[in-house]
């Protein structure tokens, strides 16, 4: 059947494109919920045997499955999460290219503000609120194996006006490579 | 025609999936404008009879789309709205499984800051800015019905620290049931 | 082959949707990556000819693929930039009819906050964090071209409480045009 949009994929092509793409927004949508529970398991599960996070100079670079899960298994991140640590994602963009994919999302890490005034807001409780404390730009490269969709890398830079953030935003742009 | 992912679901089944999936992601992105504006018939519109809003013990839980409208319905709430709150939908994980799905999402509640500085940002004009009241995680239970999908069931606990959240986070990698 | 939810379209023409939506995602979610990196030739990409980008009274309204982009291009902007700018989006309501497309979205503007207190976070560093200087409430309205969707116009809305954004989010529940 042709395509209306004049592509000679097929339709089982287009519908398995689409499936990764749906199967990628879920990876990166299960990152806050495993990095604020300490799912180490999980963790571990999502990352290729070569896969590696970088989140910049100022942090080790953990390269393997066990030592990607060991950063948000240390006592130190449970600490965070006992204060009360919300990753927060944004929407990501997602390319998707055969049986490699990239993503380009924002994410905010936020804490409860114990110093700062009370807010009291109607029907919403009084709080003081939270403090948004480092707002990051990552790049997820991803490549598909026989059990799913992996991260192979996952970057970090704090968009906190270095040149890092912007670089790994200029992703989005890059020409298509089909 | 054969999946090229091994599996033997037909096409319709799979664009089935795909469209409940998107489906879902409407429900949940169209939360925040509703709760933004009071939109009480929306919100009746897409819970189940026996359905339930859950936000913790501090908060009354009601049931039924009418009492479960009537929170956003409330002369609080609209006070809540002319002083300008904010609800914002980060990415959620979103699983389909039939006739059920659930997902788990974060919502961040802010309102305009009437208290600190004066921040101005080129080409972004003066703003005291925004505090963020609260972080959310929600649990959402959706079922499929005659009329497209409806909320069973929400649960929202702050990320304040208590357990309450991290329970509901861990959902997100509770073993598929198919 | 019928449709197991009874509509009558083809296979084609819903896998076509699917793939609009998803095209749509990015679009949106490619935003934010082109206003924090002043990424002028894509931003002139995605708008119509007609195009326009309406940000409320107290800013200028430009028209025309070459005038929007100017935005991002002043160097009023590129020192929003360096100061660390970053714009984050939430999830979007997305709806597509035929050829025509809308989506109501919030987003954030963030700077880094120089003013306020040092936060510690175990295994997090340390950081002044972030101001949250603007929320805002989105209207996209995109049309189908023979080059992929386009913008034809974009209006923001400041969650300030006026009633402005309010107008805009009720968008998300106007009937069903098909």
């Amino acid at each position: 059947m042709a395509s209306r949009n004049g592509d000679d994929r097929s339709i089982e092509e287009r519908l398995h494109r689409i499936e990764d793409r749906l199967e990628i927004y879920n990876l990166i949508a299960g990152h806050p919920p495993s990095a604020d529970t300490a799912a180490s398991d999980y963790t571990a599960s999502i990352y290729t045997e070569d896969g590696t996070f970088d989140r910049g100079a100022e942090f080790p670079a953990p390269t393997g499955p066990a030592a990607i899960a060991a950063v948000s298994a240390s006592p130190e991140h449970h600490r965070a999460i006992e204060e009360g640590i919300a990753h927060f994602a944004g929407l990501p963009y997602v390319r998707v290219t055969g049986d490699t994919a990239f993503a380009i999302s924002y994410i905010q890490i936020l804490v409860p503000d114990r110093v700062g005034p009370v807010f009291e807001v109607p029907n919403h409780g009084a709080s003081q609120g939270f403090h948004v404390h480092r707002v990051g730009a990552n790049r997820w490269d991803f490549v598909r194996t026989a059990d799913g969709w992996r991260i192979k890398r996952r970057q970090v830079r704090s968009l906190d006006g270095s040149e890092g953030a912007r670089e790994i935003l200029r992703g989005t742009f890059a020409p298509a490579a089909e």
